[in-house]
């Protein structure tokens, strides 16, 4: 398989980046791209072992700043090196593109110059995969689109349905909507209005979700608009951060205290890890002809690892073929209904 | 002070209920009026010692269920504990109505049948004081109105600013919109309408926060609709649950673990009543002619007896006053910019 990464794209690039590509190379034997400037990418490559490894070094004249305005960098730096990274998968010379930088940049620039949408699917959706206890379930738009349609967060429902079949090897996953309350009813206008369109369709549509329920794993894909999906993200998160940040503290308070944190430190770190956005890795962006992958920008080489491993399973599961087939296939309710009056006539 | 309190409201009523007017009787020296079934609260009472305490049990021929529907229930039950409470803080008879009961039909009744909306402002928002490392913050609306216009957000804005000066004693509260990035523009459509109505106007606005920003204590006020709001709160719940849950599991893995998670106790203690609901009592439905708190459905005598320490707060305050004088004086921006025009003709 080759993989594309984006060198230049996280905070502390191309660090953890190019340090994450030479753990992958080694862990899944897989061609790494290492698309940006070279001279910075070697130098970088020059300080880790890669002999036997399978890395490639792809020039590009440009890089994506975070700050940059996505409509704008989209169209004024053509050689950057997400333009050059994506130019790769579409044209066949690469599997999959994953990449740290702006999550802004890299949505513009695959919908409208690079990689353009599956037909059928209107944007995009930034996905996560999130694991607690165990438990693994799929969570859509997280931030590619702040305001939606309701038809918008049903083709998410069907998209993530069918990557939760491909990479949580569900059968039929249960499919829920992010709201307020869990009862029927409940939620703004586009919850309730989604709620109409996935009732009585093709997917296993099982109603609202709370957060606690998510967490709790009632459901394997769960939709929400990129605004309250961030907001949401971005709250457990900020709220994990702070946890750990009180437990540190207070855990310095006395002698007794102390000693408690010290024993118990394997466990804080088992905790840790269970909620900690890195050990999964990145974001794919379904919705676009082509596998893409958006790691954190503040990452560390793990994390670039397995969002190189999340590429890579997405290219096995062949889920852009799985999308295109399924969005051809799906029927939505109104045309059920259609297509069953017809038959009882 | 007299405080009316819905003996028929939290989950467990009249238990927690009851225990908690006990205890705030005893430690305010309020007067508290049960509302409800008498023979429900005088049983409970009798568990109790209330000599000396200013207790008066107040008949209510009906409860509202925590399955009822708000609008409905609001006309067909009208000598609910929540109307009787509620026409006792519009008669006169007492300050302030304190309830653990349906957060809808609080809303419902409150809005549409006893105290009604304060003059100028269009929707009542339900207020929460978030207390985090020492900082406290305002964040509202976390769950009155699902879908809400940016004129409505301006309000909260305005209601959160005056609460936060007499609730938290801040001059000049700080600002801000709940938002997906903290640089200007980012938001869904509400969020930037809203933030174009509060540039430049009295208030003082500060832009966005994220939900990290928000639980470092970077803005005073925290305003968003009540769907993200709720949202937030409830993500940010689910995962202090679940930290807490894998930690409890963690620290009995090995006796290493079981030792640190002994000594470690009070720690941990403390951190969790730094993010424990209960500790902060209830939410101030701001915007109605009256002091109403609404506490948690699943709350305990301590967040009972918070939750009326908060409506004693906020009699003590005259918030409703303050709110009235407030809207009142409010100027929008384009109103000051039509002032500020006509004063250089």
């Amino acid at each position: 398989m080759r993989i594309v990464l984006d060198a230049m794209g996280s905070d502390r690039r191309p660090v953890p980046d190019v340090e994450g590509a030479v753990a992958a190379a080694r862990e899944f034997s897989d061609t790494i791209l290492l698309v940006g400037d070279p001279r910075l990418i070697e130098a970088e490559l020059a300080r880790h072992n890669t002999s036997g490894l399978s890395l490639e070094v792809i020039p590009a004249a440009e890089a994506i700043e975070m700050g940059d305005t996505p409509s704008v960098v989209a169209r004024s730096k053509p050689d950057s090196s997400m333009h050059v990274g994506m130019r790769l998968v579409k044209e066949g010379k690469a599997d999959a593109f994953v990449t740290c930088g702006n999550t802004g940049a890299v949505l513009a620039i695959a919908l409208l110059r690079v990689l353009h949408r599956i037909p059928g699917i209107e944007r995009p959706a930034l996905t996560t995969l999130i694991t607690v206890s165990g438990k693994r379930m799929i969570l859509l738009d997280i931030g590619a689109n702040a305001d939606c349609k309701p038809e918008w967060l049903q083709q998410f429902a069907l998209m993530g349905s069918i990557y939760a079949e491909r990479a949580l090897g569900r059968t039929r996953p249960r499919v829920a909507l992010l709201s307020n309350g869990e009862e029927e009813g409940k939620g703004n206008g586009l919850i309730k209005e989604t709620s109409k369109l996935l009732s009585g369709g093709p997917l296993n549509y099982i109603g609202n979700v709370e957060p606690k329920e998510m967490l709790d794993g009632h459901a394997d894909v769960i939709v929400c608009d990129g605004f309250e999906g961030n907001i949401c993200i971005k709250s457990m998160e900020a709220l994990g951060d702070t946890v750990f940040k009180l437990l540190r503290g207070e855990l310095k308070r006395d002698l007794r205290s102390k000693l408690g944190g010290l024993l118990g430190k394997p466990a804080f770190r088992r905790v840790y890890r269970q909620i900690d956005p890195f050990e999964i890795g990145g974001a794919p962006l379904l919705g676009v002809n082509g596998v893409v992958i958006i790691g954190h920008g503040r990452t560390n080489a793990l994390g670039v690892k397995n969002a190189i491993r999340q590429a890579r399973e997405a290219v096995a599961g062949q889920i852009i073929e799985a999308i295109r087939t399924g969005v051809a296939a799906y029927r939505p309710v109104d045309q059920l209904a259609a297509a069953n009056s017809n038959t009882s006539v």
